[in-house]
């Protein structure tokens, strides 16, 4: 007999983002997309030659390059050990991937089916997707608001913890107190932690930007990196996980776990996406990154301030590229969702779309740039005062 | 409690290409590599445009690419459908991946743990690995020499069977009648076929290049097929899978499930390789593409003849750039792949490394062009008569 997976079957049926982006087809007003987060900046300079210098290598019999190594090319992990990790890890300890999506989703085929998952509520919807898909016990840990949207920790013991910082949605990152609360809780229940720091570029308010600045975190935590934010690389499908050679659950290393799964089911990252990475790193490319981040950054600081002064009720950190915004109560956050769009072609994402603590709250995204959030605001200043 | 994957745990440790890479370091030779099966052409001028074109739109905001789509741009699927299936089947039923492998692997989260996978043996490694590491029942069919290395139907219902035609290793393609076989137990047993067509474009004999030339297979089958061996992609990561409409299992429409899986597990493929692929379908880019492919598969009718003279046993068929050897019997597939790597630098795949029943036999790769080929040829002249 033929088995369909029950645990695909069952999961909800539709993305979040799949579901927004129907939505936003239906809505006859020009759409001002403040949704899902997607770079509007072209990526880099330095990241265009490197794009380019490499599509001219491919003409070439004799630089031709072939299949990718399953981990990534050695140049670009030398560089990210070195640049963002001051060369604490080796290059040995670094996985390039395709996207912080595909490796958290990924990273459960580590684990049995039905063990226990962690998954802060409200957070980016893959964990509890591909959880559910795997046939995992998910275990929510409440982000609220009287808590500055920091995970709950849980008394049960969890094989695997998924911990998002800077939070999409909240933007708020852990601070390096949370942090070691996190830390002592894995050592003392043998378990995992999934660190998705994909917005670490963005932190601004000091609080760490890598679980590692935890001691003993390196036993007990694997650290995710995308250049999908930072980099401009949505599109070009970037990302690297750290997995320390210490890092051991049930005495099995695993990183060569991580290795011996990619063996059979990954097939690596095009050589120009990873010479465009590495093109991050040189001299040039940093000072044209930080600029870049500069200009997301006073993006969302505009947004912010446009929403206050609009009576909006900002909640949420400033650690990301994003605004958490708290709703009227009357409404729900799909309810607001659906009257914006009607009345603004203001595009959000509603918070319960992230989890059930999510109601009550929408998220707005600050990566288009200043004219188009100026539109926003003012429609939303014309038409939302008298809607709700 | 943690509970690691024990099927991940209990896989065989080494996938066979890395274990290849290995050995190879360790060879005090110049290696000829007849191994890995990977591109030695760079991609043709057109797709090499085409890139070009795809970066300089990435430097502009107005034609900037975000996130791919999730089941690859429409422009490509549409040239899909049109060039390779007549319209046949329509774009929604085209799903673009970054590499058949994952594809192969990634459709095991379609089916319940436990289900019985049939398995051709030999084959291509990745099938047996990721339905390992899934938890699958396995069951092999044997690809015989008596039976043109063709996989037996098993008597047991299987939820999913992979076949391989042209065959990865043995160049054998299924014939019509064969898989009108498949199609009538995938309709008796209620399975479901994965036709892996990676190398329908090296296809000589006739044979049918589509699953989809047998009445009734989009009900029961998936075709997936690869730009990396074809079009030079091995190392860009692009391929698609064809989900009929009609392609249904206990009443649920596979492509629906499949798009569920791929919105919370995948990232897309980036716009520039998708612009590149399908550069293989302008006028141009056909004509370059056709002569590329007769350039590899005269390499391949090159090795087939050298090895015949030099008294090698030709037994796999014509329609891959592989060519299937049979060894002497006095020594393993492993035992001949060390010897060969030893006495001349030319690396082979031990047969057994594709299964059991791939014992007795080596394969090698007619990729590299033909002053390479000439050079493996003369080695292995002067060095392998005295030795086996």
């Amino acid at each position: 007999m033929p088995s369909l997976n029950p645990h695909l079957l069952h999961t909800e049926e539709t993305y979040l983002f799949a579901k927004i982006a129907e939505k936003r087809k239906r809505c006859l007003l020009d759409v001002i997309n403040l949704g899902v987060g997607d770079v509007s900046k072209p990526p880099i300079a330095s990241c265009i030659d490197a794009l380019r210098n490499s599509v001219e290598e491919m003409t070439e019999r004799s630089t031709l390059p072939g299949y990718p190594p399953n981990q990534g090319y050695r140049f670009l992990r030398e560089k990210i050990a070195l640049h963002e990790y001051a060369n604490r890890f080796s290059p040995e300890e670094i996985f390039i991937g395709a996207g912080a999506k595909n490796g958290a989703a990924d990273l459960l085929d580590l684990f049995a089916k039905g063990s226990r998952i962690g998954i802060p509520n409200p957070s980016y919807p893959v964990y509890l997707g591909a959880s559910r898909i795997a046939g995992m016990q998910v275990l929510f840990l409440p982000c609220l608001e009287e808590n500055n949207f920091a995970p709950t920790l849980p008394n049960e013991p969890c094989s695997l913890i998924y911990l998002c910082s800077p939070n999409n949605p909240t933007g708020h990152s852990l601070s390096k107190k949370m942090l070691e609360s996190w830390v002592a809780y894995a050592h003392n229940h043998g378990s995992l932690l999934f660190y998705d720091a994909a917005y670490e570029g963005f932190i601004t308010s000091g609080n760490p930007r890598s679980i590692y600045a935890i001691p003993g975190a390196e036993k007990v935590a694997i650290e995710a990196r995308s250049f999908s934010k930072k980099g401009g690389f949505t599109n070009l499908r970037c990302s690297y996980m750290v997995i320390p050679k210490e890092c051991r659950l049930q005495g099995v290393a695993l990183g060569q776990l991580w290795e011996r799964r990619c063996q059979f089911k990954f097939g690596g990252v095009p050589y120009p996406v990873q010479r465009a990475a590495e093109s991050l790193y040189s001299s040039r490319g940093k000072k044209e990154l930080m600029l870049q981040i500069q200009e997301y950054q006073a993006q969302a600081v505009y947004l912010r301030k446009g929403l206050l002064e609009r009576g909006f009720s900002i909640v949420g950190g400033s650690d990301a590229p994003y605004v958490w915004c708290k709703i009227p109560p009357n409404l729900s956050s799909w309810e607001f969702f659906d009257l914006l769009l009607e009345k603004t072609g203001v595009l959000c994402i509603p918070g319960v779309g992230f989890g059930s603590h999510g109601e009550g709250f929408v998220r707005f995204s600050a990566f288009p740039e200043i004219p188009l959030l100026e539109k926003a605001l003012t429609n939303i200043e014309r038409e939302m005062f008298c809607a709700i």
